[in-house]
């Protein structure tokens, strides 16, 4: 295992929390009430605050003189290692609800199994995370809940937002190459075995919300392998304007 | 008259069509029909021509060694000098259509007066402009009166956007420091004089199309003093976005 496959492991998990954090943060201002707005701006700094322990490792790291910055803001479309299923839209509220709890669910199952790597840098930022991602689970998890077994209006709108990010969630399990090889070394995390506990997971709240579960058997990916949905070239144009504007800009 | 008043006046006639060229761009494969579709697209490679023309002279008299790209991609947000008209977003069909005819009328004025410029350079890019922005106002004032003289849905559409936007209207007029003294020396137009046949035009427009002319006093301004509403920010890290990201890319 050499540092660069490392990297890009780190890649594979810290950008899902990068790209998720930066479409919770267009949400600022604009949550259907006060507290719901200022609960999702807290989940997307909690996020970012994770990506820049992996991002300040990964400069550490990489021989080239890097900052996090760099890290976060000046690499190409290409080298975002994010699944698709972070980088979709704000559509309505069902949809960052199910985008969510999607995600919280596999976040919680990974840092689990993190805070067992035999690399110390993981091993710490799954242990300071924990708790952040378990509130973000019951937070998405509650809504989820509530909307789709809430008004018929309501439900329609959570079926709806299930059915269309469904085909995002297998994506998760699937590994790339240096995941592979990261995992051999006892560094990294098998996905794939995460599988049968979070799709157990999410199909008991489903159910519970009244929402039916999808039957599809296609799913959508190509994010961990740097190929983005045409939404990552506009995210990427706003999160890095003002480093590319004013490089090396300071507060 | 120094070559940096030039410049700052050609920018606040060029920005203009840069950044509605830049919105309507937007639209590409979203029109309503595809003759429209195609017919916007149209509009917005007219006025990404003109912008060329103008910025090419830009780089001309500038004494840096800048191109044309330059000029378009890299300015910062107060260095653009365009009427806050251009910036607003394309909210629906009906915003789209009264944003253009509001500005194509105002264009079409102002290339009229500057055929006569005693600077041949603007004398020539009037003349060859002319007939495109004709067309312009055409279009949007022939769809103004369908969509105004139309359906109920389609008149209370309209009506609508007409009062919102009616606001930046009379920044059309304004004239910055550089737009008087250019204009002193007989490059420039004299916007204060076209103010009364653009309203007599629109005011006789807007009672054809049954659309009520609104009475605001209140008017916004700022962008030909480089003071943008919060939408500017946002076409720029689109727009830039190629430039900042592959600097002196070649296609």
């Amino acid at each position: 295992m050499t540092n660069e496959n490392l990297i890009q492991y780190i890649y594979s998990i810290a950008d899902n929390s990068l790209i998720l954090g930066q479409r919770l943060g267009e949400l600022c201002g604009h949550g259907p009430t006060l507290e719901t707005d200022i609960a999702i701006t807290n989940i997307a700094l909690d996020l970012l605050g994770q990506t820049r322990s992996y991002y300040q490792y990964v400069a550490e790291l990489s021989k080239e003189d890097l900052t996090e910055d760099d890290v976060a803001f000046l690499r190409k479309e290409r080298e975002y290692k994010n699944v698709l299923l972070v980088e979709q839209p704000n559509t309505d509220f069902a949809y960052i609800i199910a985008r969510q709890y999607f995600f919280d669910v596999y976040h919680f199952l990974l840092l689990e199994k993190m805070m067992d790597s035999k690399n110390v840098n993981l091993q710490a930022i799954a242990k300071k995370s924990m708790k952040e991602v378990a509130y973000h689970k019951r937070f998405s998890g509650d809504w989820l809940k509530r909307l789709g077994d809430g008004t018929e209006e309501s439900h329609q709108k959570m079926q709806q937002a299930v059915k269309d990010l469904w085909v995002y969630t297998d994506e998760l399990f699937h590994m790339n190459e240096d995941d592979e090889i990261v995992t051999k070394a006892g560094f990294g995390i098998d996905n794939a075995a995460l599988k049968d506990a979070y799709y157990q997971e999410i199909e008991a709240l489903l159910k519970e919300s009244t929402i039916e579960i999808p039957t599809t058997s296609y799913f959508q990916k190509g994010g961990k392998k740097g190929i983005h949905t045409e939404h990552m070239g506009y995210i990427l144009a706003d999160m890095q304007y003002m480093q590319r504007t004013y490089p090396d800009m300071k507060w």
